[in-house]
């Protein structure tokens, strides 16, 4: 564990509140034009169709795009379900919404500690743009932006967490995956990486997130600031 | 003007002061082994080798190698004209004399200016670990890293500074490119980028910089603060 130098996080779920976040901005840009929806389904339905989009560009059936545009094709997908009928300025404005959401809120006293003593490094599902956009917003120290976009393929993929290690000239010994996911955590660990789960276990909604990793890892936390505990940060 | 939403630096001369920077490192490492050469002069020359490596790669005559890798090659080339016969791991610390440079001292109050404007971002032919290195040690609030390493190629081929624009979604007309050497900014340039020129006219040794851009420019200053004066921030 003295070993690790650079941490890797996951962003959606791990560091940000997606489904509030989304909910919250859906509901700025529409109500206006006087929608009245369940905020919080209209996140989980759009959510809903995140992974069978990447699904695509993983099994290669389409080339890598960047997750804004397979935001706003999982947008277009869900629209009609709840019969919003808007503008292209409105929906590239609402497919923002992901740019624009909170960290949860022991994130930012963790990321001051855990900066100190390590490189930090979003290894997300997101493209560069909308981790900078997040970095902004929630005070974020990033030492560079890495993950899918610099990859050219989506999480849970092994060149995403190996293209990482290597943009830091790192061995995946040295690096170390965190968390909320144990998809994630598992096939990071497949390849050599040191692993860090935290809980969150109201991620997509009461009681729906994982209290407790489902795989081995290194580190285990409530908090990303009880994992800044274990690792001495 | 008024739609640059990013700055692109090179960080190589514009940002740092590598020829100062390399002697002492150089002679930190090399002088306690009883070595006692022109540290000047050894920078000079190892900072001779920088365009040719890279036009083997430009060329399409090796694969995209990182800059280190190509900084170890150079190094290995220079040290018999100095008479050096180091040991493995001597020769792979020198070799990181290159993360290990200052800033021009004008950098570091001009990028808290201009951080609150623009995204900032290095478009250098620097490595990511080199990139995040030069950052730690100086104060570099970079949104990301960009430039040859995420680009797969080395300026001023067009690829490097267009793939920069798209991770920041955005549009060459969108992104300025600063620089202290005018040929990477007419690349930029060519390609719809704005441009900025700031002078290090003493560079490369005494007289041995751009006292002034040698192409048409956006904006020139003599140090990266008349620059932010220049752009507002």
């Amino acid at each position: 564990m003295n070993s690790v130098k650079a941490l890797f996080f996951d962003v959606f779920g791990t560091l940000i509140d997606w489904r509030n976040g989304v909910a919250r901005e859906s509901e700025k840009i529409l109500a206006p034009k006087g929608y009245k929806l369940d905020w919080l389904a209209f996140a989980d339905a759009w959510r809903g169709e995140y992974q069978p989009g990447m699904e695509e560009v993983r099994a290669g059936r389409i080339p890598f795009s960047r997750l804004d545009v397979l935001h706003r094709h999982n947008l277009d997908r869900i629209l009609p379900r709840f019969d919003i009928k808007a503008d292209e300025e409105t929906l590239a404005d609402l497919n923002l919404a992901w740019h624009r959401i909170d960290a949860w809120p022991d994130v930012p006293p963790a990321f001051a500690r855990l900066k100190k003593k390590f490189w930090l490094a979003p290894v997300s599902n997101g493209n560069i743009s909308l981790m900078v956009d997040l970095a902004r917003k929630n005070n974020l120290p990033w030492d560079a932006i890495l993950g899918a976009e610099v990859a050219g393929d989506y999480k849970p993929k092994p060149r995403v967490y190996l293209a990482s290690c290597e943009a830091f000239s790192l061995k995946p010994a040295q690096c170390m995956m965190v968390a909320a996911h144990s998809y994630d955590l598992k096939a990071a660990s497949e390849l050599g990486l040191r692993t860090g789960h935290v809980a969150r276990p109201n991620e997509a909604g009461p009681g729906k997130g994982e209290k407790s990793p489902k795989v081995p890892v290194d580190v285990a936390g409530n908090s990303l600031e009880e994992i800044a505990d274990k690792l001495g940060a």
